[in-house]
């Protein structure tokens, strides 16, 4: 592994006052990881001169790569250039390529172009000029005492872009091994069984590393190899992921760090040549919406959110008499909750969850989730514990889990 | 106000890897703001004795408060608390009601007790102990040298309610005097033009103060007054956003910081005795999630997620002429989407929401917005930048403020 430092600066008031949540260094700090950088610091700083000028100068003085977002805007108030100009002992001149840019982007969306953000064409001497395919700040890397200050854009829609299409390539550069890594996502083993699984694997490793992420309901290993080039990276993570596709088989829904739970089921279900509708209770909707917002293909048909005993009737064909019999929160009406769509739908897989109860003595909530695949339905009784939010989205990723068994082995039965 | 500082280390390498986002200093910041402390830097640090300890001093230095999140785990990792006592020299000891908690905890939940567990009931002398209701470690804060050392545990459902509960009064009391705060919230005003609107309110308070801060399609104000008392503080707000009411008028949907916009509906639904039903097609099931997790009543009777043309035709009656006719971004659909739930439903509110269609010449995104209420159907033709989740999410808060205006202009002529 390479022994680079990277440190991250936040600058902003608003993540100061608890305005925005900082997404920015969260992208930042799995990317820099990825790339094998270590980082052992982050800070959040205002936009005021003083205080970011001493966050900038301790972080030069124990890493090699400072990454600095926000402060790039167009009013007096972002200084991040002119503080970084400060203590590298730079000018700035007018990057005329980076006006024309920002005057397009103006035009196009037929906004006056003003004084103020001419500001943003400034750019220090002698550094790299980050182009900003979704706004109007450049970004800038400024190599300084052979170490690098790189400076990006708040908003995280320009920062993202930016940091993966320029920075990623220049700190690849400055590395002199490649680094490269797979992350293998696992449902269905909980966190503590899946590092007893894999421990004598971890032990032995030096390169590649391995790490453990536990997300809800999921549990994602990194295996990370640095090498001369991606080929040799890539010959060295081979084998270790493969032992871990040994050891936890059907449970990896992917490889492929970009791959959400959602986005392995609507692949699957391609795959399969089969259409599923949703039927959410409990969930409130978050299953429609975590699967459609991952769906370019329609596979999804239409979500049902019924939290209503009436709507589950009426929408569902749940019978009255077996909500009266068997409650709400029950397996018999989680069975009907999958049923009746078959009739009106052309969806092979109708995933069903009913609503939440809070148990009382214990604290937990309690539903039950199923799943009917072509007319055979899997139904299952599941326990969580936490606050509303927390269950509803633990009881989403569940039920997703359950619509991936139930379409895996429907498919392996088929033959397919 | 105070001139009181805080500062915030939230301890843990997840955080560093990114494996987490750091919604903990977020509401930490937010709150901390409330109380009308003065929050300059913020930093994230890995569980390594030797760098947590640097930023603590470097904390102390410069802040009277120090609040640090995370690190009072039972494992040998989390070293938190010890470098607490080392940095203030204090030494431990067993806090027997904190030991018979976090039995009774695991006892509760049928989990054996383990020496580890025995860690988190070691106390640092001379300081306040936090009870935890949500979990095993206790919470601390260690009065040192005039200035207060802060620990609470990481997990946000732990953090949250030990703050609010205990560090909160501790704070107040350490203030002289009280902080009390309002904050207005804002729709259909863009933030420019409410900063605008506002300017000269601004410019010769100083007590209260006025922060804007925006929100996706929302402006929100929060007035912040400090005096011996909370009716002291209470009197010096209440004029500021009396007049606030006067400028912003109907766009204010609730003064209380604790009421989302789907809150307010929520509430508006209830007062009005009306039910709805969300119908929803680019959303992708958001609006069901927003209003079904804020609705304690069942005033959403239920959410039809409809992301293809013929769940649309199935289960919402529109036309297949209109579709081919108007096109699925049409008017024409999204009248025809709040019609037909009129005849099997008994909501007297449906709210709309086309697909969405990204305009390939200016990159921008068009969906149309409905909403019926009692028959009167109000549409909108709206416009959006971002990406595909942004969009969602601005389109969702739209769709919302119209179903407000639609009840509002409904109830006033009802002459409720």
């Amino acid at each position: 592994m390479t022994n680079m430092r990277v440190e991250l600066i936040s600058v902003g008031t608003e993540i100061l006052l608890g305005n925005i949540v900082n997404t920015d260094a969260a992208f930042l700090s799995e990317e820099c990881a990825k790339l094998g950088l270590a980082c052992y610091y982050q800070s959040v700083v205002g936009d005021n001169a003083a205080r970011l000028e001493e966050t900038l100068l301790q972080a030069l003085s124990r890493s090699e790569i400072v990454i600095l977002t926000g402060g790039l805007g167009p009013t007096q108030d972002d200084i991040t250039k002119e503080i970084a100009c400060k203590v590298s002992g730079r000018e700035m001149y007018l990057h005329e390529e980076s006006r024309d840019a920002i005057r397009a982007f103006f035009e196009k969306r037929g906004i006056a172009f003003t004084d103020n953000n001419m500001k943003q064409a400034y750019i220090p001497v002698d550094s790299v000029v980050l182009k900003n395919n979704n706004g109007t700040a450049p970004g800038v890397i400024i190599p300084y005492n052979g170490k690098h200050i790189v400076l990006l854009p708040g908003p995280f829609n320009e920062m993202k872009p930016m940091f993966l299409e320029s920075v990623v390539p220049y700190i690849r550069k400055l590395t002199s091994l490649t680094i490269f890594s797979k992350t293998v996502k696992i449902v269905s083993v909980p966190e503590s069984k899946a590092e007893e699984m894999i421990e004598d694997i971890v032990e032995k490793q030096t390169n590649p590393t391995i790490a453990t992420y536990a997300k809800t309901g999921e549990v994602h290993i990194r295996v990370t190899a640095a090498a001369e080039s991606e080929e040799a990276a890539e010959r060295l993570i081979k084998p270790v992921v493969r032992e871990l596709k040994n050891r936890f088989g059907n449970n990896i829904y992917t490889t492929d760090e970009n791959v959400s739970l959602e986005k392995s089921l609507v692949e699957l279900l391609k795959a399969g040549e089969l259409k599923c509708i949703i039927a959410e209770g409990g969930t409130n909707g978050l299953i429609s919406y975590r699967m459609m917002s991952a769906d370019d293909s329609q596979v999804v048909r239409a979500g049902l959110v019924t939290p209503t005993p009436k709507s589950k009737r009426r929408l569902l064909g749940v019978k009255k008499n077996s909500i009266e019999k068997y409650s709400i929160v029950s397996e018999q009406v989680a069975v009907e909750m999958v049923k009746s769509p078959e009739a009106w739908s052309k969806a092979e897989v109708i995933l069903g969850v009913t609503d939440c109860e809070l148990m009382e003595d214990s604290g937990m909530t309690r539903a039950y989730i199923s799943c009917n695949t072509c007319g055979g339905i899997t139904t299952k009784e599941m326990y969580f514990k936490g606050n509303a939010e927390r269950v509803r989205e633990a009881l989403a990723t569940q039920a997703l889990v359950l619509m991936r068994q139930c379409v895996l082995e429907y498919i392996s039965k088929r033959g397919l």
